[in-house]
């Protein structure tokens, strides 16, 4: 039975692109039917990888069946899973978040977890040599994950294996990493199709800090006028989303990546408070800006405090 | 602060020796101050372990404090760890046993499982040609978990890869591993000066099957007389650890090493109705002789009906 290989929920360019890069080690390598397949549409700088590098868009699949074979990458955590993984055969499981438990296999199988900035760069150290037999298409997604998820590097969460691993990839490929990470930060912001809830729900992850449940959302751009042009209508919508995924409130992190630094909006005093708990902020109005915050890993989690 | 490493609550050789290797090699390779610690006394087969290779006794501890370094080796069971585990800092989990769920970390670390049959081997693989720095009791404390875990390559959970670790290392210490582990087999046979209760809580694990708790014991030994001639009392004390440990029935596999067969204890009707089920066996009388079975994670919990 073919394997399947997917990332997280919300695809964005490691999530997608990783379940490319380890299909094709597991069919060309390994020599075991693999494909890689998607649970959501991928975000706009993922689709510009697939377009940038030739590649097809996996299918996009809804849940897996009992007993299915799956590799899951860039994530360990369940909810952000199929809802019937659990009763997949799950294969293996290459990630670098954090554990958070609940996922569980029936018998022991390969589980590489490292704390490196991309998934990409994990399995670039697990193909070793054999990636020189790597299409072009392969090389150049990895590289377009690891600068993704790095931000070309500023990202805190950048580690000098992903550096490496970046460099030599790009000389591989001849490819100038500058201007490849323009391409792929324009097409990022360009968010101008996506509704309010779209947005809010790109790039969010769901945390509980001393039982209030919040929907962590980054958007990272080059362009952040085009979201905080915005603003009102986001903090309507983060009601709405917020009722329909049962958290109790919306953080919404516009992350300009050029100037390092990340815009929250504040519609309320709960999100007020949090601001200047967690970043010594001091906040008038309804947006306040948080020098050097880039990272949700590294920076915005750790510190989040109600 | 000092990484403490440790295995499981029931110290086998896997359990007791990769805590040293590990630890030697965050110390002398990494630069990373560590120590082995241990969770329990050690089994006669990985005391004989320390004599032979004249390795110090890790310090036996009962919990870990909040914020503690620790790596967690050769389970990623919170049920086989110290009580305290998730308030500790877990920095590596490194391991061949199914995920269980439950452990959680703080933030991404390093992972590594893999379905090798020992700890020591998948060790073996991160350690790399760093090994040749190893002084002679490293080396001789994976080779001894080897062909621990492996049953001398009896076990079906052993691998090529397993086998090649262990060739290797005995041509490098110049060690005959018939000789070594008929050595390692008569300690851990030699189990007359333990009670009845630490006989049955030994090598022990707890599984649920259909809303039935089961303490699955086994005792590996080339000596299966020792253990048997006792069966009367094991059976009458089961009924204490049951009711102590919270469980509703154990099963004791007493596991020939040489003849390759496993010898279950039957105290009652429910054991009979697993043995018959579990293993297609005919039952008459208060033992079964299993053909084939000597591994709990491949072929006894697999295959556990009611």
């Amino acid at each position: 039975m073919t394997i399947q290989v997917f990332g997280h929920k919300s695809p964005d360019t490691d999530s997608t692109g990783s379940p490319i890069i380890w299909a094709w080690y597991l069919n060309q390598i390994k020599g075991t039917a693999a494909k890689p397949v998607l649970l959501g549409e991928p975000n706009t700088e993922a689709a510009f990888m697939l377009e940038r590098w030739g590649l097809d868009k996996p299918e996009i699949i809804a849940d897996v069946e009992d007993g299915a074979p799956v590799v899951i990458v860039d994530t360990n955590n369940p909810a952000e899973l199929p809802a019937n993984v659990n009763n997949a055969d799950i294969q293996g499981i290459i990630d670098h978040h954090k554990l958070v438990g609940g996922l569980e296999t029936k018998g022991p199988i390969e589980i590489r977890v490292e704390p490196l900035a991309c998934t990409a760069t994990i399995m670039w150290k697990m193909i070793g040599k054999d990636l020189a037999q790597a299409p072009e298409g392969v090389k150049g997604a990895m590289l377009t994950c690891i600068l993704s998820d790095t931000l070309e590097f500023r990202s805190p969460t950048t580690t000098q294996e992903d550096k490496a691993v970046a460099h030599a990839l790009a000389d591989d490929l001849g490819v100038n990493i500058g201007e490849l990470a323009a391409e792929m930060f324009a097409a990022k912001s360009d968010v101008s199709a996506f509704s309010d809830a779209e947005l809010i729900r790109m790039d969010s992850k769901e945390y509980e800090v001393d039982g209030t449940k919040f929907r962590v959302s980054v958007l990272e751009t080059t362009a952040p006028d085009i979201p905080l042009n915005r603003k009102d209508s986001l903090m309507e919508t983060m009601k709405t989303v917020q009722s329909e995924d049962g958290v109790d409130q919306v953080l919404l992190f516009v992350v300009d990546i050029l100037k390092e630094e990340a815009t929250l909006l504040v519609p309320n005093d709960l999100v007020k408070s949090v601001a200047e708990k967690s970043f010594a902020a001091s906040v008038s109005g309804d947006t306040v800006v948080l020098p050097g915050i880039m990272s949700r890993k590294k920076q915005i989690i750790p510190n989040l405090k109600v």
